[in-house]
């Protein structure tokens, strides 16, 4: 289990943010849930865009709090939602702000201008790639899920045709086994497609797969796990806001640490 | 022309760290070269990535280099060249970042989550979208360029087929004009395939064109001008490092100058 640190300051519970002020809460509430999950959870996510959008102050809240994870928890994989996706010198330049400025084990990265914009975090001996294939949201149907084919259309048999024709996902599967492999690339699929994760499976047997979307977003364990599971289990199942926010007053961690419970059993009864 | 600020501490010249220090020298530079070419420029890139791989304080100078061009260029469009894309709930808190916490005009956003990642930018009246259409790098080959088909292969007709295959940045296109108009959402078409941009404008006639490339990665004005161009220019041709690393020694911002304004003659040569 992966557990979602999405920590909106507008969600942050009033307690937290009257102690410590709403300048310092994301790192403080971030704190608080990290040490009421930490024993079921094998991985926390960072969602950017939350600290981003506090300018300066929330950057460096996002920092303290891999900083705070790494140093207690050490074991614990840190994973930075970011989908950055950039020409080279400048996914260079993403690799090192999140590898060595920040000390994340994993960056997701969206992989619309190809193999440019993830071989750079590559480089990184020990770090994780995490490529968006098939997401969460509704309207990963708007590319994610086209057919693609080889051009040029139309002078080939159809037998051919099909043999070579793709989603868009599974196409970035394919490509992507061409600048690394199962130990520095994973995959993000999303929990609310599970008829598309045995389909997934089946092109990357041996990939581990990050899979957002259990509880708010819908997606069901139970899904996930029969769908998507491989011999050594191969999923890293994240929830953010059905864990963090499960409660919203004095005992905002006790409630995530029940919620955490919750779901870390519901998973372990799939695991051989 | 736009001129791209991707201020890479390793190559702010020496003169300006031992001054201003290498924790300040990103803002500083990019003072004196806005100073230097702003006659010259209708707009400024600031690639995120430079900033961020600075850690904490190099994102609070590119929030300070947002509000120095708003402060003393109000006129100068401020582009965050940071290529976000994600879901709803999570678009909405960069959306927050770079248009409310910074004075950003527009954000360059990655198309792959489909409409999600877009709409909430949207929402800002007088900002933009800036959406990744054909990029400038190699690898834009891998995805970008591949033929979509609609599904399922093989049960129509050879022109049926043709007539609904499309590469997929031009089916970007077309599906963002469920999403917005010219007026708040532009493309990035790189510089580096003029071949391509004819087809770019045939299929988006009135649209912005944000155009990366020319300079170090080897495009040229006269390729783009000529297969680019509209009746209003629709145009906004970014040079980054050509510019702003020029010169590296005490002469640096007049030597951008000379080459902002190299550029901005040439670009001139082709507005009616």
């Amino acid at each position: 289990m992966c557990v979602g640190l999405d920590s909106d300051v507008s969600k942050i519970p009033a307690c937290v943010k009257a102690k410590f002020g709403s300048a310092n809460c994301q790192y403080e509430f971030n704190k608080a849930i990290v040490k009421a999950t930490a024993k079921y959870a094998v991985a926390y996510k960072i969602n950017t865009a939350f600290y981003e959008s506090e300018g300066t102050q929330g950057f460096e809240q996002m920092a303290l709090t891999v900083r705070y994870i790494k140093k207690y928890y050490p074991e614990i994989f840190v994973i930075a939602d970011a989908k950055r996706g950039d020409i080279g010198n400048t996914a260079e330049q993403y690799a090192k702000a999140f590898f060595e400025k920040m000390n994340f084990d994993a960056v997701t990265l969206s992989p619309y201008m190809g193999a440019d914009a993830v071989m750079p975090f590559l480089k990184y001996k020990g770090k994780w790639a995490v490529v968006l294939v098939l997401t969460s949201n509704k309207s990963a149907e708007d590319f994610e899920t086209l057919k693609v084919c080889s051009e040029p259309v139309g002078e080939k048999t159809e037998a051919e045709k099909k043999s070579e024709s793709d989603y868009l996902f599974e196409r970035v599967i394919k490509e992507s086994a061409k600048w690394g492999d199962k130990n520095n690339i994973m995959f993000v699929v999303g929990a609310t497609r599970p008829e598309k994760l045995a389909q997934i499976r089946a092109i990357a047997p041996d990939s581990f797969l990050l899979v957002p979307g259990v509880g708010a977003q819908g997606g069901t364990v139970n899904d996930v796990a029969t769908h998507g599971m491989n011999d050594s289990c191969g999923l890293l199942v994240n929830s953010s806001r059905g864990i963090v926010f499960a409660g919203r007053d004095k005992k905002f961690a006790s409630d995530a640490a029940a919620k955490a419970r919750e779901l870390a059993a519901e998973m372990s009864l799939f695991v051989k």
